[in-house]
């Protein structure tokens, strides 16, 4: 997959991610009603709204991306209904020929990891039969409980040649009170990116592991440091845009050439309409909209990283 | 919750949760076989001989102790059906009086937190409707992204009276990786405990707060130590049994007369069957082999803890 997402990357000239992270007020309230009206105010009809808004989203810029990155936690919040929207949704973006990031962000001793690297990314078996229940392409992974935790996702990705995103440094203002802490002249999360560079070694596609990191916007300066730890390691950078990193921090994230980071955006794309910049093009046209602000970041992003 | 907690564990007399994490190879063969035949080789077959699997577990349980530990992992391996038992299992739980601690380890960004918060302890918005997607009673939560990641479980638990456990120090043999990490004359899982005792003097209830800890019964030594350290803080042991630790192990996570810790235990509980030492019982029997292992470990518990 990290070959593929190379590949696309290429293809498309665009290091860029689309985060599907839908809450309900980036929803037009057209959509929203008539979801309601459908299925009541249930977590049915709240699904039903991010399932419509999401196939909005999807078919108004899956040509000029890569992939995309939908965070479970915004489908989760609506239980099994929305559950099953996530699902769908990674499924309707792989029709699309997106590859799908599922930010997952999990991590438990190793029989449990086990259980969340077969559910996500490879299969699991029932009886004789070996099924996919999730099936994204690449998660992201939590390393607070140690290698052990990380690594039944490492023995699924070489099995299903998936990829998985360790957080090393994440894009939120709080991320430094445990992450910045210093141990040993190092900081936690130089530790980890130390690790996920041993780890990316062991599980090498053509250019790039098969183990990446999850570097935030935010810092930019730890990007450029990180990039340099983790020399195989695809990076993948959210924090640009609404959480305020922009394109100029970008570039110490990227090896020379443009590849080696890929760059999300969530809300700055999906609820774009929400945006003054955008808002002509109305709640109607909020794909559109979206379409608008996935070709502006792609622009600004080509313009910083060369 | 909290202080439902404790009086269940005075009630029980039994500071005992149960993990119910179930793996196919724990269930009988004649319960898998029974649920193929309806459903196939299917994660819908899977998921029904889960909750066929779960259900005698809790009914021959259910009066012996306070609460169980479902692993979501467990359940989300098998997709969307599996997930489906998971909230049909805490639901079933509830009617029998059981406390319910969602193990998740979910743990984010601050907006993303407040989704898995909403959908896991809280409620979430639907139009006008406000509804409890999973409603469990407790979470356990991922610390590695800092305090805006933890905030709106502690929103979502002062507003609906619930409770979290932090990861301090895990049960697994690698935890010591990073959570042992020596920054500043501290562990990382020190920093992370003076957190929670922070947290946790906000949001008191009766005797203890709302936020408590999870600390492996592997660690005693560290047990003792943190137990002092987060002195208003519930602490949940994992590691107990199968995974090495031991009644005499447990004292230094209590206070004096037993309360303050509560101890899981997982497959050596639901796979007892399995074990040599309550073989008697066949695969038939394995509620009746989990109900007399609940009953030794409560016992073996009360002779360490007074």
């Amino acid at each position: 997959m990290i070959d593929r997402l190379t590949e696309k990357i290429r293809e498309t000239n665009a290091p860029v991610v689309v985060g599907l992270d839908p809450m309900l007020s980036y929803i037009p309230s057209a959509i929203q009603e008539k979801a309601f009206e459908e299925y009541s105010e249930t977590l049915e009809g709240a699904a039903e709204a991010v399932w419509t808004f999401n196939r909005g989203i999807i078919d108004a810029v899956y040509d000029l991306i890569p992939a995309v990155k939908p965070q479970i936690a915004m489908y989760e919040q609506f239980g099994l209904p929305g559950l099953a929207v996530y699902k769908k949704t990674i499924d309707y973006c792989h029709e699309k020929g997106l590859l799908v990031i599922g930010d997952i962000k999990r991590g438990d001793i190793g029989s449990t990891s086990s259980a969340y690297a077969a559910g996500h990314l490879g299969k699991v078996q029932v009886g004789s039969a070996l099924i996919a229940p999730f099936d994204e392409d690449f998660a992201t992974v939590n390393p607070y409980l140690g290698s052990d935790g990380v690594r039944p996702f490492l023995e699924v990705c070489e099995k299903e040649k998936k990829g998985i995103f360790v957080l090393v440094k994440t894009s939120n203002p709080s991320s430094r009170e445990l992450q910045d802490l210093e141990c040993g002249g190092k900081t936690v999360y130089e530790h980890v990116a130390m690790q996920v560079a041993e780890w990316a070694d062991t599980l090498m596609g053509k250019e790039y592991s098969l183990v990446g990191a999850v570097v935030g916007a935010t810092y930019p300066e730890m990007g450029r440091a990180l990039r340099s730890m983790m020399p195989r390691s695809f990076i993948l950078v959210p924090g640009y845009g609404a959480q305020g990193g922009k394109a100029a921090d970008l570039a110490g994230f990227f090896h020379p050439g443009g590849l080696g980071a890929i760059v999300n955006s969530s809300r700055g794309i999906i609820a774009a309409w929400k945006q003054e910049k955008y808002a002509s093009f109305g709640e109607d046209g909020y794909a559109a909209a979206a379409r608008a602000a996935v070709l502006d970041m792609i622009a600004d992003i080509r313009s910083a990283v060369r």
